[in-house]
């Protein structure tokens, strides 16, 4: 009867972000989640896989039971 | 530090909801705010004030360190 | 990944209540939810079950995957 | 009217943790605060202050107006 969210921490991409422009990218995920706004987050594109770089949330929208949020893409890991 | 939230479950509208179409309101309210989505709210004009109805809301968004609610009137109160 | 949460806006109690002390009462609920504190909300046995009273929580702890509410009847419907 | 909650992903200690036993400290935060439970935590004695070590909350209690959360050390910074 409640409404189901879910907390997260980090942004989790499974490599279906869009780039709008530059390093600002939007992201749909599945059912209503709460993400931090405003703060360095973790992005990774699976939540085992590794540290791609840091991000900062602008936007989130909550719609027909999904999360869509848009961020800029901070700090980048090397990768290697 | 952490990001300040705040829970709501009535729709206070302080007279400055815009009428979208027939029935659907949008509202903008300061700060971030999590509401239930889908689930019948009360709306009031102000916190103390008459139940004017109640209202579900099909779309939240977080940006500017505002929160935006699209909501359909499902009832009104009629007011006599 | 995200840790699951579940928003509440009413208190439904399958009968599962624990009185304390007079009208004092102590619930346990799966998971972890989130209800608002020291307002007024509804008390129901089940989501759709005829409106008990109203009462206001004090005190909620999560841990095991439940949460549990402490709260104080403070509105009796009377069944009749 | 709707109640502030503020959603944490660090544990800040501001050195007020108070060790229950081995691994295991409780910690007394203001106000009505969310942290993701059972997940690796990362625990610095000031926001900007140098990273202490990660734990995992595994209870946590609202009540009057305060956040009581309990958590277990899991991994120490060392600090050279």
């Amino acid at each position: 009867m409640g409404m189901p969210l879910e907390m997260n921490t980090m942004i989790v991409t499974k490599g279906k972000e869009v780039r709008q422009q530059e390093n600002f990218f939007q992201l749909i995920k599945d059912g209503y989640r709460l993400y931090p706004m405003h703060v360095p987050l973790e992005v990774r594109k699976t939540i085992e896989g590794e540290l791609k770089g840091t991000a900062e949330i602008h936007r989130l929208e909550w719609r027909d039971q999904a999360t869509i949020i848009s961020y800029e893409l901070k700090t980048l890991q090397s990768s290697n």
